[in-house]
């Protein structure tokens, strides 16, 4: 039997850090911030990367590989920008036996050396636009670490774009908020809220920051993923300027975009329970685990049967060499595999013993739901797939319940208040604000919500509203959260 | 028309940047010693990422991720591992705005760092083995750089797999080996010499070193991958020990492997001509470019006409979007194209003009021989992935005769510095040698070429034989060569 974890209504957090390190995801490493990303956990990445890669790749973008350090004069060249990271930064003043002339940081994000770069690459019109994206480890000092959720290295991928007009970058930044939006709900079974960031929780050097935002199953809010207009700013900051049409000179325009390992962290807590990992089936490393189950003088012809079946659903599923497996392990008992494979998230385990076998039955169990179905052995194979399917969609619609169980409008900052009282995560609540990131500040220090997103078109609903904090008229309609 | 690069046989060295440039496979960056890997390059090693990982995973293997930073102290455990790295490591003192109370390294390979977790992961043999790899990039401090075949940072795999038996570590150093040699053969187009390395040439801390050798068209050879055999050292070093079947605690048996970026440059150097990149099919992210040539009063029919046969090579050819290309732009000319798909290496280019359009054909040029077949345009979409395989094949026989003119065996230490004397690459050259490393340092010193490999089988060969170094009773015969 697998080890027990925390229940999540004793210690969410706790449960959290159960299923990370007894499904095998990822561990501690000995750098203190760091973490290891272990191969069952690795394998969820990879399914991550190669359906996002796809849809950038359909939407016209190409990978490319910068340098991991960066002179950190770069980093300084954009104000906002140094603000926002110089405190985060890893700094390399060695190398090759010898002290640098001039330290080198290690990239928390790679704006500036792209940007140094696309000032040798772009001249004139015909260089646009330049859609670069990047999978790469970064590094950003944190004290504090969860396995996922925060760690000083993580993996991502960031996208860099440059573009002749504001328009084209613009529609740039918010092309790959839906890509991600469509990630996160097709794949991740993830519902998010897309909007803008307000001026307190926007990237360091961006002029708009677009997000996607996930609820947990806490009540806590999770940022999964960001798109940022950034204006001339980089473009100045390195002075890349290209000919346009008409032969005159113009600052190039620009987007970033980025989603991490992190999603691991979300897609970890939106929908596993107390008997460990859930994942929907398309981000699934591992989709079916065929379990036979014999005594000694039935072993053979259990064993025989569930191979065929094996076999015959192996075929229907597809994909990698791990994505449908027959446990032939003799050691532990079926009902310790059955535990084991609950843990590990495993969405379909068939298990198939000598009655099934007489029957010519097998018996199929959804991880999500614990679900038992009685299935014909022929019709088996071909039902599988299907009932994936119906999984993906049934983990999405349960998200999706949840969060609309928990989102709701304050109408006055009493009734903000009272929502945000006590502990713990209290889902998306809907405010009338004024606008004023003092006032924003102020509800943080208050009630630890801030404001997640505002959403598009927002303004137009808080127009004749009044701001519920400050009783001014209100600018937007912000959907608050306390977050991770 | 593409700028002029120069002939190999002015000057090799500069021809290879010339490509690397112009074909923008890469670029220098602002960070001394790191190079920025551009989109057409870094679709290259996608490619190779693919092929390989598919049959890392084909041989059992998970892929996991390690920390980049490691403790300066994990460095020192291995004697021979430090010794060997210690000049080339990057130091990281500062972090989050403090002085670190340790230094940590940036990874210049990952055994420390991964043999300190298998600690915490192996107990039993029941958790053997373990087989990993690892996709990340690494830095090794250089002075002197050249793109892709040596920067200080650069991109790899590494695999780290743990055994409960010396034969069972050493059996998988050899199926990796020749995991290598059948991705050089069968997808760079590329053979390859297999063997031993010397004392000299071999891994700071491995028992045995094995490797992949291939001859550049300059003579010069080029370690392409290499797998090593590591006894207990490292899980002496972090004491990694097991359970066997018997109850009894012993150390485990360890392997690693890689091959780097470095490959990119190994493909350039050896089917690459004077008119720019050659590439091989199956590593090709463009096979195959279709390009319509039309004036203004033929535009729309040759387009309409290009557009349809483009539709059938793609639906024929498959792959990722930019797997087959039609060409639309009308501002350059039909000739500085072709001038530029051949800089570009694209295996396989279609010419339709307005002719061809009233024949029903169209012209199908092979990048490799430059020849030109006129196809009926009805069967071109299904001859040309038959002729993609052709210059697959052809590529290799061209590079398996070039490498076999260019061996050979030399009987007095006189004809071997013959061979050797003058400048430049010098081919493989087999010779009786004793076995001391002191006379391979100094043919080194003398001739400048090294040891590439000590071929299987190769000390029954030399039985009976007379080192041609030292008239002393020879051990090995010996595959010697100027090498990258
Ligand atoms: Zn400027
Ligand atoms: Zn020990």
């Amino acid at each position: 039997m697998a080890e027990k974890i925390t229940p999540r209504s004793e210690n969410y957090s706790d449960w959290y850090i159960d299923i990370v390190t007894q499904a095998k995801l990822a561990d501690y490493s000995p750098v203190r911030g760091s973490m290891v990303i272990r191969p069952r956990g690795y394998a969820i990445w990879e399914k991550v990367q190669s359906a996002l890669d796809t849809m950038f790749k359909e939407t016209g973008h190409e990978n490319a590989y910068f340098p991991l350090l960066i002179p950190e004069e770069f980093m300084r060249r954009e104000a906002e920008h140094v603000e926002g990271f110089a405190p985060e930064l890893a700094v390399v003043t060695h190398g090759g036996g010898q002290e640098l002339d001039e330290p080198l940081v290690i990239r928390p994000t790679s704006e500036t050396i792209i940007w140094s770069m696309y000032k040798k690459w772009i001249q004139s019109y015909r260089d646009l636009p330049l859609l670069i994206n990047q999978w790469a480890n970064v590094m950003r000092w944190e004290k504090r670490t969860r396995l996922f959720l925060r760690t000083s290295e993580f993996l991502w991928q960031e996208g860099h774009t440059a573009h002749a007009t504001a328009e084209e970058a613009e529609e740039e930044t918010k092309t790959m908020l839906n890509v991600y939006k469509t990630f996160a709900e097709e794949y991740m079974a993830l519902p998010v809220l897309t909007g803008v960031k307000s001026e307190n929780e926007k990237f360091a050097g961006a002029i708009d920051t677009y997000a996607i935002e996930a609820l947990m199953q806490d009540g806590k809010a999770l940022q999964a993923g960001t798109s940022h207009f950034l204006g001339q700013n980089f473009a100045k900051a390195f002075d890349v300027s290209f000919q346009n049409k008409e032969g005159k000179l113009e600052h190039v325009w620009a987007s970033s975009w980025g989603v991490s390992t992190r999603l691991i962290g979300a897609l970890i807590m939106a929908h596993s329970d107390d008997s460990g990992l859930v994942l929907p089936p398309r981000l699934a490393p591992t989709k079916v685990a065929v379990v036979p189950i014999f005594r000694n003088k039935t072993k053979e012809q259990v064993m025989a049967y569930a191979e065929k079946i094996f076999g015959e659903i192996k075929e229907e599923v597809g994909g990698l060499p791990k994505s449908v497996i027959l446990d032939t392990d003799e050691q532990n008992s079926p009902g310790w595999k059955f535990a084991e494979y609950e843990m590990l998230g495993v969405p379909v385990r068939v298990e198939i013993g000598p009655r099934d076998m007489e029957n010519n039955k097998v018996m199929v169990v959804r991880r999500d739901t614990k679900e038992k179905i009685l299935m014909d052995a022929s019709e088996a194979p071909a039902k599988i797939p299907r009932l994936l399917e119906e999984i993906q969609q049934g983990l999405f619609q349960k998200a999706k319940a949840f969060r609309e169980e928990n989102s709701r409008t304050a109408e006055s900052y009493d009734e903000f208040r009272e929502i945000f009282s006590g502990d713990g995560g209290k889902g998306f609540v809907t405010a009338a604000w004024n606008g004023d990131p003092a006032v924003e500040d102020r509800i943080k220090g208050e009630t630890k919500a801030t404001i997640r997103v505002l959403p598009f078109g927002n303004e137009e609903e808080a127009r004749g509203k009044t701001c519920i904090f400050t009783g001014e008229p209100a600018k937007h309609m912000a959907v608050f959260a306390r977050a991770y």
